[in-house]
């Protein structure tokens, strides 16, 4: 059987799957349910052409992963076919521990499980699996593979993940402001004393690139339509497990019925299989197929939120710089409970409620973005620039949010 | 409240929804639901960017009709305020009966009962619930509107659907052979005797399109592994609407259960209105989420078959230009009966069957396409150009299917 | 005859000629020159692609233009067909002035007159031989139209000028860099107090636009290999000039050998008509086919500089912060005397000089970029945003380059 | 020096020198003079974005050449470095012969000596100069190197030539109809009996790429008013060439003026090195700026053409299946004998004339594209398809045109 597999894909033309284990990896179960997982939840709200899968995007990281292993190898930096597979396979994995809607549900669903504590869990299965043959991209991944370079183009501030996603995200949403030369930055990227650099040319592409993050970040990633759909997922869920434990009938799929009647603790998940086992057959269609049946639910709050969900009668979210003053959710509680008839403030917690969001477009002193000068010097990028917009994007943004469901 | 709403669309830029009406119109639930249906099924498997949905498509056709009216005023085409709303309207509801995987499972849920007809049905309960203001966008896409030029910008062979779906679809699938100069061929469109007509200049464009959609079914629309992906979901659902018609337990959304457990005909569907309630509620989550479930149901050809459309070990298609022997049909039902210990060749053919699928580029006198030459005088496309390729595109492609379940 | 005419434009797809009086002056002699003259000069040295003309970015910036006066229009912004008219003249004509590598050669050739004084003048002329009918969009150009907003948006810190021009600019590049939403930030525009104000949904895509622009000016317009080539054509043209004012023979066209031969001050050029005449038969072809010849000349300085701008063996450019040290210039001159057998230091200056370049991505003070907030409020985008990146764009960049020519 | 260079290509994105050698014969002067001369000659007149150079596809060539052998050798064909340094060598020189204009002006400055013998003259002396080094791709390019397949992608029905220029010329001019899949038909290229074969897969893509090509001769390549301005372009080099024959004064750069005061044949190009010598001096501009000087020249017949020439007061082109009846040339031929007061026959042949296009879309029995189909048989593309498109598209096309200058 032809392994060798061309893959259609609209940002980057083309996808060729590079080996016979990469090949058995993509079609495995584990990774082709990433096919009914989108990347960004409920964006497409807002921008309809927002379907795209973490399953797509995993094999663009792979398809650019390739890129940046020959533009390395061109500039003299010895990369073995082994860890050339290696990286690619740490790249094609390193987000296949996420669960539907995850960017909301992470710990909604599982208390106290992160993403990549499942995506490590995975891989060692796969590992198992595929007797021993992921060995060293599970350490690319945890980073305890000596050529340390390898792990930070899987993870680091300017590492695969993130090209492929801004660029992926950009071309899917419409909006054009997330655009980045990542063929420019790949092209320029070298290695000195075993980490990722960029070399001098490259160094405005960098800036773009960091900058087309933040534009993301407000214009997609953090849109208040979106924020509020996520957020109202997360309060339907909350509802939903909360009756769920006092025994109320759901509807439900087995795996979400799992999590929903059960809590599962950390030490539980990472000890016995089932959980893990539950967890992978969920996706995207457990979620919102259920929603939809929920809405005739006889509990008042859940089948309210979930009708507002249906009918994008969504929260209204305001941002502000500091936070909100404790007694305007206070007033908009006590207003929800009137309106609704509500038992008391846990209830009206539904409905009205504050949270924080946090925006690094880059982090000093976390695997700085280092550029290679043509005298051989290795600089810290905000160094490098002739003037402040990369000491501007260092400084973290955090944003406070009020929502209060609209109508109120 | 601003209804003159903007939304991001990666194929056009930008889509403006024109008036409240259709504002109204988008934001209700009927056409929500559009969200969740995807324009081209299982496509995906193939092609994982085309996860496009309905939804996005009608919004891309009621913009290129904005466009279409506009350059049809420019040329002297006199076109009301009332009539322009109204073809936007019937453009944006053409495909609003569309279930979930319809061009599969269209026939298999509910009998004798074409999205069509559907479509009919859910414009009529919206013009009673909107107060006939739909009445003349329903004449228009009845072609009982007086001015026929409106109903073949809707529906005929050079209309906006087909305009839209072709760029679309090859955007998301990135299957460059389907790309369309939409914008030459509306700018080259023009009115002659309440007929639309194309100028002289465009008729290279409109060769260009008829070839493009020719080239998208074979590439796309008629895949191998989406025709066996889509059969296979056909297989499916009569297997469990065989199972429950028995009595079986099935999983299903409580929508997805009032078509497995009724045989719902033509006649009732139309009368009683439950049935349309049932259909509209559901989407693409009710199958795909009762198909993981099914995996696990005790029925032995079920649960095998979900299990193959999730493993996607799908069917082997062969396809022939004559209708492939009688007896190898047979002879692989026997083997299946074999393999499986099936009971008869009732249950092999879940297993093995033959279809025919058919490929008109161009029909000839089904509202031809027609040319409008420089010198006044209007001829059908066929007989304007100078070679043979437009007869060649004219004759229709027949083909025959022997599906055959992998591993046979 | 039919004056509406379509334009095939791979940036914007089509351009339609909105008028009888536009499509007039398209066909000028006066506007047709400038499909002669490159709009970048020659960075196509670097880029290959960057051929694109003055004529190709005036019926971009013509195409915009009716965009956005189409989007004030929908916000109740009155525009009355006639100014509509107008200010698509004024940006269809506001390069008209424009000689070939006008970028390099301004003040070269003609000393003292700028390309803006030009298009004046250009302009005076064509309302004359149009009975007045530009009258308007002369008003509108040079600011004295009562409604300033429309003045604003042919020049500005946000004008169609530069919407067009960074936009096609980065495609004919292929530096995805410079790529704006320029259909985002026109839907985006609005009028408040007769000035151009962007609704804050648009913030993002303005900051995008200036980092965009700055970016363009690092990479493209200012790069090093672009700067080299264009100092070299001055350097070539300053000592033809000299030449000829000594009564060398010089192969030139009339047009060139008018303004080689003498010297057409500010005064004479705007009082005696034959140097406007000379100057609008110039374009790219004029200077181009002369240095090719002027590598046979007799004088050593102009042979070898010519044949070097031909060979690309062009200056070695040093760009620095700080103005370099004296003695390095006055060190490499007496270099190039030593190797060339040079008269003098005015000699040595066609190989060795020092000048300076400005790089204001945005200039505080200077028709200040406003932001209409949702509650009505209007203010400057510095103030506007949440971090310090429009602060540092509002810094002048200044940098100072030595040229050396190479081997040197 | 670094001489693995990167560029900018809007059409690829960035472009790789591959070796030292090919970077010096890119640096070289006469392929450096290539910048100069435009792909599609005067076609700018109709598409404005059509500027791009016979440089730049020829690097855009050596980039797809690149990706051929690349695909080749992952399946199985051995392809030396050696041979792939001579393949992509012969398709970046494959048109260094062209001249200025050389779509309408070959036979005109230089009778009977055609561009693909001048390519072949410059690649002999650039052996020489490279002592020996470009042997192999001269006979690739001769097709006497013993391996076929490679002579093939350089030249033949499928060859790396018509995938860049297809794509690149579609590009420029925004004319959509051109874009092909040079990608996927790269991809699905391959070699039997040392004969390049398209994979069954890629017959879809063949048959589009043919159709793209008819459809750009007619739209583009053939377009009436590039036809006229290019013959228009004959006529005058005509005249000017005839009058300084008979020993007029003519502004011309010194190599125009080669041409056009001495009547060089053939043999003496082959054999007297200075006609070479003045061919690669010549470009566009060398064409254009004498055209603009000789508007004032006192021939009547020169002068007018060249005003014409630059106002764009071109013929008046009439295409038709059937050569047009020879009195209606006579005919007008008088009409300009007394409208502009000329002298004979011969005269008015410069305002009336009659000439005949072909357009080949696919040549049977002319080095057939044949397609590997996956039992292993290989087939002419003709006898492949499902219909009739591809037989029709091996009709070769004849028109006849009738050329009569505007105004008579």
């Amino acid at each position: 059987m032809n392994k060798k597999k061309i893959i259609n894909d609209p940002v980057y033309g083309f996808i060729t799957i590079p080996t016979d284990l990469i090949f058995d990896l993509v079609e495995h179960r584990c990774f082709q349910r990433l096919r009914y997982i989108k990347q960004l939840g409920m964006t497409h709200l807002v921008y309809p052409g927002a379907l795209h899968t973490r399953f797509h995007h995993a094999l663009g990281a792979l398809h650019l992963m390739g890129l940046a292993v020959e533009t390395l190898r061109t500039k003299g930096v010895e990369v073995s076919a082994e860890e050339e597979e290696a990286v690619q396979i740490a790249i094609l994995l390193h987000d296949i521990g996420h669960g539907p809607f995850s960017h909301a549900l992470e710990n909604t669903l599982v208390k106290g499980v992160s993403h990549e504590m499942i995506s490590r869990l995975l891989m060692d299965r796969l590992n198992q699996e595929f007797n021993g043959k992921l060995e060293m991209a599970i350490e690319i991944f945890n980073d305890t593979y000596p050529r340390h370079f390898l792990h930070q183009l899987v993870s680091g501030q300017l590492d695969i993940d993130r090209l492929d996603y801004l660029n992926r995200d950009s071309f899917f949403t419409g909006v054009s402001e997330g655009v980045i030369s990542f063929d420019r930055i790949i092209k320029m990227l070298n290695v000195r004393d075993d980490h990722i650099v960029v070399e001098e040319k490259g160094i405005y592409s960098v800036e773009k690139f960091l900058i087309a993050r933040r534009l993301m970040y407000w214009q997609v990633y953090l849109h208040k339509t979106v924020v509020a759909a996520e957020m109202l997922l997360v309060k339907i869920l909350e509802r939903s497990r909360a009756l769920a434990l006092l025994g109320a009938d759901l509807f439900a799929t087995p795996a979400l019925a799992h999590f929903l009647h059960k809590s599962v603790v950390k030490e539980a998940f990472l000890n016995e299989p089932n959980h893990l086992d539950a967890f992978i057959s969920l996706d995207d269609t457990d979620i919102l197929s259920a929603i939809k049946v929920w809405v005739n639910h006889s509990d008042f709050i859940l089948s309210d939120l979930c009708a507002r969900f249906i009918g994008r009668n969504l929260y209204r979210v305001e941002i502000t710089n500091t936070p909100p003053p404790l007694d305007k959710a206070v007033e908009f509680k006590q207003l929800a409970i009137d309106k609704f008839g509500l038992i008391d403030e846990e209830e009206a917690g539904y409905y009205v409620f504050t949270d924080r969001i946090v925006n690094d477009a880059y982090k000093v002193g976390d695997e700085n973005i280092r550029i290679l000068f043509k005298n051989g010097e290795v600089q810290d990028i905000t160094q490098s620039t002739d003037n402040l917009i990369l000491v501007s994007l260092s400084k973290r943004v955090v944003k406070y949010i009020l929502c209060v469901i609209k109508g109120l």
